[in-house]
């Protein structure tokens, strides 16, 4: 058996490895390296014994005689091939944001409302590092379970604690860095914050609709509990790459969500 | 004097603390508190000896009656208020999105190609924690001066190491797990970067006009050593935190540059 | 005295005629030519002297030694050159879109509600022709009366009848082929549509925020009267023409408003 | 026979009238009334007899028992509803844009380069009315024929001369107030346009990728024909109507094309 360390300085794929297979933009394989196994597309056919010994980063021959690449997968990789999704994920465009305008890095501990699929828990993670932690809390026990085995494919179990409850009363940490809600009712999550996060802390809230931002932004108004506050939204737009004709894609993804942003401070 | 560790833990401001103090979502002033100074705004003064000794989140009541509140910084607010900039800075809505398609995280060790003020340095080295390391190049040194002395101001000099050099081809580093490129002509920073970087790392690129794009994406064709190109643009949204009148603010920042994302290939 | 025909074909810029000065695209200058007059700008000045007799289309030469252009405005030109604004303007792009929705043309009577600085107003009653009709209800005389001079000076006063009343309830024309309400509270206007517009008539509504949008459409909600809904939100961004640097301008304008559009239907 | 006025006139919904049955949002059905015809959807059959008699805006019930409205066809409608398209078209968005930049109206004779389907120049052709006349290039006749046909359905052939020849180099109108083009290489088409406009007209290009774009600016550059150059991209968002779920759809059309303006002046 290979040590994770091991594996990380290898230049050549070996059996167990995780191998993301490019294609084309539209056909990347996530794969776990087996001897016997192959991968199949409808590009053609690969087998992974002619993966093993290869060297990251070299072309492929597929059965069609297309080529493709041998990629190592980065975190990045990994989070968007997780194999379950119960739950529409927040998008990395939002949750890229969201963590830098938290402000939380290595070490910080943070409390999320509402696990769904481990997606935004699992950057969280990613982002505090080793010594940080992650709090979530779900009510929905079938959504823990998968967020767990998400985590435990990402190794990240560590950092992170799932429990079976309710943001909005059962939270019982003190003293965490920064707050992330993604549970359908945000507004009557806010009161409760100031028990488990560190005066002036930050507070990320993500909702879909605008009456949600609407329900927040009144809340904050009357709880009188949230200064700093932002309300973002972000627009991602993707250009085909070609030098020739460059120009973006038709269709894009034209809504995921608002963000609000607020700084918890003390009712006066 | 105080340690780190008990300024971190302390629920009142101190001597010394870093305070963000909020009066409104235009006016926030990043201040080092220091008896007997004052901080003034155009909605009146506050002395910093009625700061101390009261707790984050409150609030303060300014000479002219107006409320402000008392903010512990985050890295976002520090990041956001370095004092000195020499060149147009990326944005965090860039920034964030670079190191989450990058993948990068606790204990990555990445090349930076222009430092400039040291944004993207600071975030970078924030992003891959004490393990990790950021290895910049930038071939003025008036600019490596500031950003060495930003990094210091954010407790992050000992993550990086800024090089007077040339990106495109004094690097001496290997085995390196992604770059990041902010020169006018990356793409003359493509070829060399097989020596640097661990096989099917990351690329990412931050340029401000499509003529830059064109040009990227013509050298990847013809070097071929790239794939998993992907262009992207991020708009950002804010809106007017108003329950009862919602709506974008009129103006907003309709471009700041376009990212190109690549893993690096061996050449076939 | 020229006639109109005459000064539309004339090729020579004549006294009383407009004349767009094009110096850069900051600096454009609508002057109704004057002898003796001058036309100053920070980059220079000319006499209208200088202009009268020469070619459309043709350079001048500011007292700097800048060059301007002659320019003959176009009906866009007048419009975006109004002397007065009482009110904030809806933007062209909303006005071009809610325009094509319509599908109103040549000959289309049609109702306005909220004529503002008669900007729309005008908008519409070039597009109905000579044959059409734009009825406007304004409840204040000082907005009606500006209006009533800035489509005198477009020459549009013909096609437009500008009453001081409440389209709520004051409307007494029937048979009109769409209408356009550009009020603070659309919502109390609908119910009276079905009396003045033809069945199934298009019904265009601008409203800047978000919770506008949402009476809006709770108002059709409830009273059923609206099929063939549409919300739409249109940001225009705008490039700089460098060839060797194209990229858009980094502010834009975010936010104009929000586009209602149905069809008027028999409550069933 | 009904003449058309009466059949503009009529309340009910006659043999050969155009109906436009609404059933929902993606759901609309443009069909020409006639006796014995049914109208088949997903959600349910029609027969054109139950809808003859009719008032426009009523509803009627499907066989299933979803309801389904009469609307009257607009221009909008018959636009979108053109039977034949043999090429990508234009959007109403941009279409909306380009007119309303241009400033044609009534009574305008223009030009356009590229008739494709005819589906901006019969926007166009509506937007001039009786009096004004759309002087169409285009070097492919079966382009040509399609779109003679679907300015017939529109009504609109007596405002239009569809020529079969190259833009670039085969007008031989003169004294034209603005110019279309929607053609691959607009680029060469410039220089020959200053004998086909009256001075000082305002030309409108629509090109799909930015190195288009570049090749344009860059011929004006060179050329020093343009003044007043203007780059637009329109992006138009759609938003669900639900008063208690408002937000944009998930999926939006990112890109359609660019927009480049410019006053045609004297080479200097």
């Amino acid at each position: 058996m290979l040590s994770d360390e091991e594996r990380l300085q290898s230049r050549a794929v070996r059996e167990g490895d995780y191998v993301l297979l490019y294609i084309d933009n539209r056909r990347k394989r996530l794969v776990k390296i087996r001897e016997g196994a192959v991968i199949n597309s409808d590009k053609g056919v690969v087998k992974h014994d002619d993966i093993i010994g290869r060297e990251w980063g070299e072309p492929v021959t597929l059965s069609t005689g297309a080529k493709a690449y041998i990629l190592k997968p980065t975190f990045y990789d990994l989070l968007m091939n997780l194999p379950k999704r119960v739950t529409q994920v927040i998008y990395p465009k939002d949750i890229a944001l969201m963590i830098m305008l938290s402000g939380i890095g290595y070490g910080s501990k943070v409390l999320e409302g509402g696990v769904g699929t481990g997606f935004l828990t699992a950057a969280l993670a990613y982002s505090v590092g080793p010594e940080g932690h992650v709090y979530c809390y779900e009510i929905r026990k079938e959504f823990a379970d998968v967020a767990k085995r998400n985590l435990k494919l990402l190794g990240l179990s560590d950092r992170v604690t799932i429990k079976i409850g309710d943001v909005r009363k059962d939270v019982t940490e003190t003293g965490l860095d920064a707050a992330f809600l993604d549970i359908p009712d945000p507004w009557n999550a806010l009161n409760s914050l100031s028990e488990t996060l560190k005066p002036s802390a930050p507070v990320l809230i993500f909702v879909p609709t605008v009456n949600q931002v609407i329900k927040v932004v009144r809340a904050l108004e009357e709880h009188k509990i949230g200064v700093d506050i932002h309300i973002y939204e972000s627009m991602l737009r993707e250009y085909q790459p070609k030098s020739e004709a460059l120009r973006p894609h038709t269709l894009m993804i034209g809504h995921t969500g608002y963000i609000v942003f607020f700084r918890l401070v003390k009712r006066s």
